[in-house]
């Protein structure tokens, strides 16, 4: 942490801020310039509050050298965490494939849906069963009837499921049905939710915020791990720029800043960002050869009936093909699907 | 909401759309042209799902010509909105002073706040008890026993208390204990929460997102709304941009947009949106000049020695001043302080 | 200037990067953690150039804790800069009124609004007559005819002229015959039109980039600055954000950090930064109070039969009106009009 | 485009509204709903302009529904544009490949640059002579002397020179010595230096801006093409948002977009974008999985000396072996290397 002092500050009140910083535990070391001085601080800076510095007269201005995540981060893990699913392996040599509808309709749908993606090679069924819309006049999802449509799904399939949760009231039935708990990118910051899902025993797919820093996500992966939960899987999901033509921004570059900082893995939704089904496959294509652990990709029988969501399903039979198509990509990048 | 078609769209394709779409209650008037045409939806079109149709290969996009939300919609309550809290009204005539510690931290910080910012014409205490922050390994506030503290100092010196929920889990203690309760910038989609506080009587001040579009904050308003709710304060606290000198970046403009949109009050939160106590003073300035009805403001006793962001706080003296200074231009623009 | 190196650097590395940093004339003052290592970089940092030293394999990044910009900077000029023009001061305790149409039209339309905005209080005419548009196929104003125009109506009323360059083979002629000449926010960073402004005795109205830092726009006067010609005046005209409702996000905030970076004068636009005329009311007495040193208004006879950006034109006697409430913000402020 | 009335307009105001806009020779279709009037406008709307409508009383928006560029538009010429460049090929099956320092310095260094990259696989070289600089302090480049020794390194290695342009007063100069004229990003709506590029006969590579819309990108591409040279080719480079680790974000779904509204060829330059060489690698790989016509990649032979930009060069060592590994990539999305 480097503190930048005002100009032409008094050496008394720089020697009492000293003391002061010191007192909380960490050394200081003052380099003083004609024009600038500053202090560098060394040692545990996880404690001190930024803000309560630069409320300081004589401060200028606080900046970090270090990076304010201690479990997520890879300098204290240097080796990729690998997350086991049901067996199944999420951050490994093999891509994840996650792949449903947006919502669980009917108990058809969403089997149908489920045989297909699994032939097609996914190893991972996704599906809304609690939907987070806009507007409180949308359909909402199905709820807790969805959760049992997504288990009979899994029976029929063996793919395990993942699905979003949207309230703590339901932690305790997400942790007997599901087997990778969905945080959306509203809950992001959720902070309440996330600590509660710190302390059970379950997968969380934490999804990047519209307006979140890589660190910020990072920061929330924390706070589910502070609390001894450490299988987080990260998902970048597109960003809010001022671009318009598609609905989010996907940010390709957050992947290998992640796995850089990071230890976790981190997969890519496709669907979401862009927001049109047409872009899937070539920012399918983009997702793995940067990198990616993952991809989860919203595949519906017939989009142009589905209730929610529709324009960035693909159909299964594309799907098929995409995956086929990734293979090559996978394995032009050392990865196996 | 206008359809448009993609180009040389067979005409038996566009009947069996328009039929699907008037199956769903609409009126639907088709325009043609050489190049492009369009269809025009009339009558009650929130049912319909825009990703739906979007979803149907002939269709090219789908244009919303009216604003998705409806209770907080100024079309179909064209008064101002006046929220009665304890007797005090916020919306009317009068601007709203909230001021208050960003973190309750004793009992005598926050009743000697409450006493100043009183005296200095503050009508409103606000105060932190459980505080959202970015890292788990920060302070997170005094929880419910800040609520204590806060319910010591109301009874000091009469003034309402505002305070931030962060889980759906304490919301009957809210209602017992706080006069307003705010819903945080990270949780304004946190829809659940806001269904939950649907259904409560008590008024919600629902803070936007960092990157809520002023929309979305009107259709997180009506998710309360529609619960039967109707006593929400919206308040604009800064946006995220690209601009990294201030912290987020306080969109003014937000205030005539909202209140030309809807009927609801709007209050300004100078301190968090610049992150500087230096900025506060005059971005409150323009705040109560640009139409806001109005202002919470993180006032401290010692700012150098908050717990948490102390440099976005200013001590009661400055506000005294302040509030005296904001007087004048309250009369400027027609309202009372 | 902090540069960060990398855990665990070997000490003959940083030495070399030390000597290296020395020798092109700072001094350098290392501070060592357990974890972490610093350099701190005192002296005449301007010539360093950080990316090289990024470039090098034991360091992790540089950090900026001076601001790069040095005529533009109120750390070398305490004072307010205030700028002559045709003897009325643009950044002095009298707000500056420039107000006239979008684009100049015809003789008689310039003249007659140029009439009624000095009736109203205007002190400057300002007029388009070379038009940046998005589209080719636009109208792209009446080039040198328009300054012809914008002449007459000078002549006829004594107001100085604000209109805007868009290519440097004008230079010469906008020398001879403008009195403020406007670089607008897409030539923002044309750094070669700005070199050339810089060698020339006239005042610049420098308009904020549509995403355009503020150091940057600092940076940006800084180009002109060096030239020799000190004569700018910054403008805030909104910035482009995710929010879609409005055009540009109006950025008051921006306006106190640049009296506080710099001693230039800054006025504000608030017709471009809205887009929307009936908010330019409201948005201009927030400038006034947010401190600013002037407003630009676009002011129309006949919005409705505007060629180009009607929409944000207010008419005369909406300005006149306007004007009159001004006056009471600004006295608030302690300003004039 | 599609005129949305402000509800209880009177029928008087929108018969003269709609014979205002036929007269200008469109036909308008009126849609009228219980809650809300549109009017369709069908025809040729290019010389409509929207603001002037919006500046109506009546008028509550106008929307677009066609895309306001021609020339540039794939709905008027499907096949792709296969851009001529010295015999080589941009648009096509194989990858344009462009490389080479971000600033020409010495003879020898561009020389060796030069060769090292062709025999990795490069088609052209780049190289900066005149440099766009945030800082008037910082190294602005050789000039026209670098642009010289641009020229040795084609007559050495026969591979034609991309470089930028930043003043029209070059324009001749650069029609003689260049192959491809660089405009750079900060110069994308630098309105006068398009129309004149659009004059000459020699490709043009069309960098898009920091916060430019892909429509707006495609609107500047159109701005050179309606003066008649259609030799255009796009590049994307990363845009501004919130996101700080990252310089910029590349905005990788930019490609099909601009692929499915345009013909014109895109490119990709990964070392400005995330402005990380690291990074460079796996960016590359993801913009031509995603469907990228070409990459433009700095290369250095000595990173840490390079006198700007160091930071986001590779060395000619990494350039290799990325090309080979690209070349897998390429054949499993369809095209060569």
């Amino acid at each position: 942490m480097i503190v930048i002092l005002k100009p032409k500050t008094k050496k008394g009140d720089v020697d009492k801020l000293i003391n002061k910083l010191e007192s909380q535990g960490v050394q200081v070391h003052p380099v003083d310039g004609a024009e600038i001085s500053i202090l560098g601080l060394v040692g545990d800076t996880t404690k001190i509050d930024s803000s309560s510095i630069e409320a300081c007269d004589i401060v200028e201005r606080v900046m970090y050298v270090q990076e304010p995540f201690k479990k997520a981060n890879r300098a204290f893990h240097p080796d990729n965490s690998i997350i086991d699913v049901c067996g199944r392996k999420i951050g490994g040599k093999e891509i994840a494939l996650i792949a449903g509808p947006c919502s669980v309709e009917t108990k058809e749908q969403i089997t149908l849906i489920a045989n297909e993606v699994k032939k097609s090679g996914a190893g991972f069924l996704r599906g809304g069963a609690f939907k987070p819309r806009t507007s409180p006049y949308s359909f909402q999802g199905l709820g807790a009837d969805g959760l049992e449509l997504l288990k009979i799904a899994r029976k029929n399939t063996g793919l395990p499921i993942v699905t979003e949760i949207m309230s703590p009231h339901y932690i305790e039935k997400f942790v007997q049905d599901v087997d990778i708990i969905q945080v959306g990118a509203r809950n992001m910051q959720n902070f309440d939710l996330l600590k509660e899902l710190g302390t059970i025993n379950k997968p969380i797919l934490l999804k990047r915020g519209l307006s979140a820093t890589i660190e910020e996500l990072l920061m929330s992966a924390e706070y589910i791990m502070a609390g001894g939960n450490e299988d987080v899987i990260l998902c970048e999901r597109g960003i809010r720029t001022f671009e318009t033509y598609t609905r989010n921004t996907l940010d390709l570059s957050a992947i290998p800043a992640i796995k850089k900082l990071s230890h976790l893995p981190v997969v890519v939704d496709p669907s979401h960002s862009a927001g049109k089904a047409w872009m899937v496959d070539s920012l399918s294509k983009a997702a793995v050869a940067v990198g990616a652990d993952g991809l989860i990709i919203e595949v519906h029988n017939n989009p142009a009936k589905a209730l929610c969501d529709g324009q960035q399903s693909i159909t299964p039979a594309s799907y098929d093909k995409l995956v086929s198509e990734l293979r090559l990509i996978a394995e032009a990048v050392g990865r196996e699907i």
